[in-house]
C-alpha cells in the first residue's frame, strides 16, 4: 500500500475529533501563522480598524475568537482594552501566551485553550474581534463559532470586528479552463493505456472502472474550484454582490446556504467567459449605536498591488463561452455545506447568456466543490 | 484564516474515526489504486506468487486483507480458489465488486466492507494474501490487521502471502542533505525579516517565537525522512538487514518497535556519508509444512530498472560526514510508533565512524520522523 498525497474530498461525517484532526491542526503550525501574519492587506485592515477606533477598545472588555498567535488580542490590549479573552482551540495557544508575555500585555490578556463552543468567560464583553474568514468567505464555517460567541458573550450594545461581510462573484477569463480539460484528457489517456496493459500483462479487465475513474477525475480537474490571485484584467465584467452579512445579527441559518439570482454584464469585446470568480470583503464600521470613528475595509478582490492569501476561488466552465461587450449572463447561484465535511462547500451555477441582439442560449448548470 | 497544505505531524490521539479520516480515505480513490496497480515490481511479484503456486490456491479458501480494487482476490479466483473473502474498509469495496463481476469471478469472491478487526467470516481460510507494506515496511501499521486476521481466521496449516519480510538500511550519498540545510537557512532568514517587519509595521515583537519556529522548521526540513528512488550508485556501502519478520508467527509486540545494532562498511573512496536509506523486501515462500513451488521476491531496494512506488526512506545527516573505502559505521537504530499517530514512526540513529587507521569519532544521535 502507500499512496501519494493528492488532496481528497471524501471525509467521515462531522465528528469533533475528526474535525480537529482535519481542520484545526494546521493552525497549530507557526509556518501557517506566519503566512497569515505576512498578509499585508489582512494585517493593515485589522491594525487600522483597532488603532483608528480607540473609543471601541479603551477600558473595554474584548473577546478574540481563534486568536492564533495572539496578534489581534495584543493590539486590543495596546489600544487600551481593560481585559481581553483570547480563545484558541489548538496548541498555538501556548505560543500566544509566550508572545503576549514578551510584549508585556499578559496582565490584560487571558489566553483560554478550548473551542469557543465549550468556553465559559467570567463576564460579558464589549467587543468581539475575530479573523474568521475562509476562502470565498464561508469555507471553514468558522463564522459559526463567532455567532455562538456573540450570542453567549456579547453585551447588548457590543460591537463586532468586523461588523459586515459581503460575497462577490465576477465573470473571468483564464487559460486554466482549457488547461484543465487537457489535464483530464491526459489522465484518461493514461487510464486507457493502463487498462490495456493490465489486461495484457495480468489478465484482468479494468474497463468497468473507466466510468468511475472518469467521474473521479472530472470532479478533481473540472469541478473543484481553484485558488488564484487573478489579475484585474482577467475580470471581464462588473462583479455582483451575492450576499451581505451583518455580523451583529446574522444567524447560522442565514449563512448555512447562500442562494442568489443576479446578472453579470460583460464589458470586454470578443473575449471568452472562462468562468466565475468568488471573493469577499469585510468592513469594520462598529454598530448603529456605536459607530466606528474610522471605517476600514478588507478587500480580497483581484488586485495587482494588494493580493491576499485568500485570493479568489475560480469556478471554471468547460469549454469557455465566447462573449462580447454588452452581453448579459444571468445566474442562479447556490452554495451549501458539503454533507461529508461541514467546513467544505457544494456550489451550483445555472447560467444563461443573453446577447444584446436578443439571442438567448439555453441555460447550463455546473456543479463545483470548494475543497 | 485559511492556511496552505504543508503536511503536518500533529494529530489527535488514536481514534477510529480520526484514523479513517486521515488514513483510509485516500485508498477510496481510483487514482491511488491506479498508482499501486501500475507498480510493475509490486504487480509482477504478487502475480507470479499466485500463478506459479497454484497448489496453494486450487480449491482453497482465501482471505484478502485490504483488497482495494480487488485485483489480488481476482487472481486467487483465477488460480482456482474455491472461495475468496475480500475485506476492504473503504468505499473502494464498491468498485471491487464491479470489477469482480466484470471479470466473472463474483461467484467465487465475496467482498466485505468493514475493517478487518470487525469482520466475521463464515469459515477459516487456507491462505491469507495481503499487500500491507508501507514506506520502510511498517509505516501505516497495516500489518497489525493482517496479524489480527491470521490469528482469527487462518487454519493451523494455512499459509501467508507474503510469508516473510525484511527491513534493510544502507549508507548513502545525496545532494539533498546540503539542500535541506539551505532550505532551513532560507526559511529562518525569511522569519527574521518577518520579525523585523512585524515590529516595525505593527508594533509587536515576535522574536520570542524564533526558537519554536526554528524547531518546527528543523523538524520539517532536517528531521523528517524523505521519499526517494535512489540510484544504486548512491548506495556507498553494503546494506544491512535490521529486521526479519516471519508473517506466520510475528506478533504485534514484535513489530511495534524495531531495535537493531549493526555495522555498515563503506566501499567507496573519498565520498560523503549523507545519511541512511531504509527499504524492505518481502518473500513468498509458503510455509515449512506447505512450501511454495516457486519462491518469489518483491524487492524495493534502490534499482535503476525496477523502481517501486514505495521507493526508499532517506534519513539525512546534517552536515554529511567524509568517509572512505573501508570505513565502518556502527549504528544503534530504533523505530517506534509515533505517540500522536500510531501509523507514523519515530526513528533514532546513533552512529559512530571507525576508520581502518583505528581512529574513532564520538557517537552522534539523530532523530527522525516518518510522516
Amino acid at each position: 500500500m502507500e499512496t501519494g498525497n493528492r488532496d481528497t474530498g471524501v471525509r467521515a461525517p462531522v465528528d469533533k475529533d475528526v474535525d480537529f484532526a482535519n481542520y484545526f491542526c494546521t493552525y497549530a503550525f507557526l509556518y501557517h501563522q506566519k503566512e497569515m501574519l505576512s498578509d499585508r492587506v489582512r494585517m493593515d485592515a485589522y491594525f487600522n480598524a483597532v488603532f483608528k477606533n480607540p473609543h471601541h477598545f479603551r477600558n473595554k472588555v474584548v473577546l478574540d475568537v481563534g486568536t492564533g498567535s495572539g496578534i489581534l488580542a495584543i493590539w486590543c490590549a495596546q489600544a487600551g482594552a481593560r481585559r481581553v479573552y483570547a480563545v484558541e482551540a489548538t496548541k498555538m495557544s501556548e505560543h500566544a501566551r509566550e508572545l503576549i508575555k514578551a510584549n508585556n500585555v499578559d496582565d490584560i490578556i487571558e489566553v483560554i485553550e478550548g473551542s469557543m463552543e465549550d468556553v465559559a468567560l467570567p463576564e460579558k464583553v464589549d467587543v468581539i474581534i475575530s479573523e474568521w474568514m475562509g476562502y470565498f468567505l464561508l469555507r471553514e464555517s468558522m463564522f459559526d463559532s463567532v455567532i455562538c460567541a456573540r450570542d453567549r458573550w456579547l453585551k447588548p450594545d457590543g460591537v463586532m470586528y468586523p461588523s459586515h461581510a459581503r460575497m462577490w462573484i465576477g465573470p473571468i477569463r483564464s487559460g486554466l479552463s482549457e488547461q484543465k480539460l487537457i489535464d483530464l484528457e491526459s489522465a484518461m489517456s493514461d487510464w486507457h493505456y493502463f487498462v490495456d496493459e493490465t489486461e495484457r500483462q495480468y489478465g484482468v479487465n479494468m474497463s468497468v472502472l473507466t466510468k468511475p475513474f472518469h467521474e473521479e477525475n472530472e470532479k478533481y480537474y473540472l469541478k473543484t474550484s481553484l485558488w488564484s490571485n487573478l489579475h484585474p484584467n482577467q475580470v471581464i465584467g462588473a462583479p455582483a454582490i451575492i450576499k451581505e452579512i451583518d455580523c451583529l445579527t446574522a444567524t447560522i441559518d442565514e449563512i448555512r446556504e447562500v442562494i442568489a439570482k443576479f446578472s453579470l454584464r460583460i464589458n470586454l469585446d470578443r473575449t471568452r467567459l472562462s468562468g466565475f470568480a468568488g471573493w469577499f470583503d469585510v468592513h469594520f464600521r462598529g454598530s448603529d449605536q456605536n459607530p466606528a470613528a474610522t471605517q476600514v475595509e478588507l478587500n480580497t478582490a483581484p488586485s495587482e498591488d494588494n493580493p491576499t492569501h485568500w485570493g479568489q476561488q475560480m469556478f471554471l466552465l468547460h469549454p469557455p463561452i465566447r462573449v462580447n461587450d454588452g452581453d448579459d449572463v444571468s445566474i442562479s447561484f447556490s452554495m451549501s455545506r458539503s454533507k461529508q465535511n461541514h467546513r467544505l462547500m457544494d456550489v451550483e451555477f445555472t447560467y444563461e447568456l443573453h446577447q444584446p441582439s436578443g439571442k438567448r442560449h439555453p441555460p447550463i448548470t455546473s456543479k463545483f466543490y470548494i475543497e
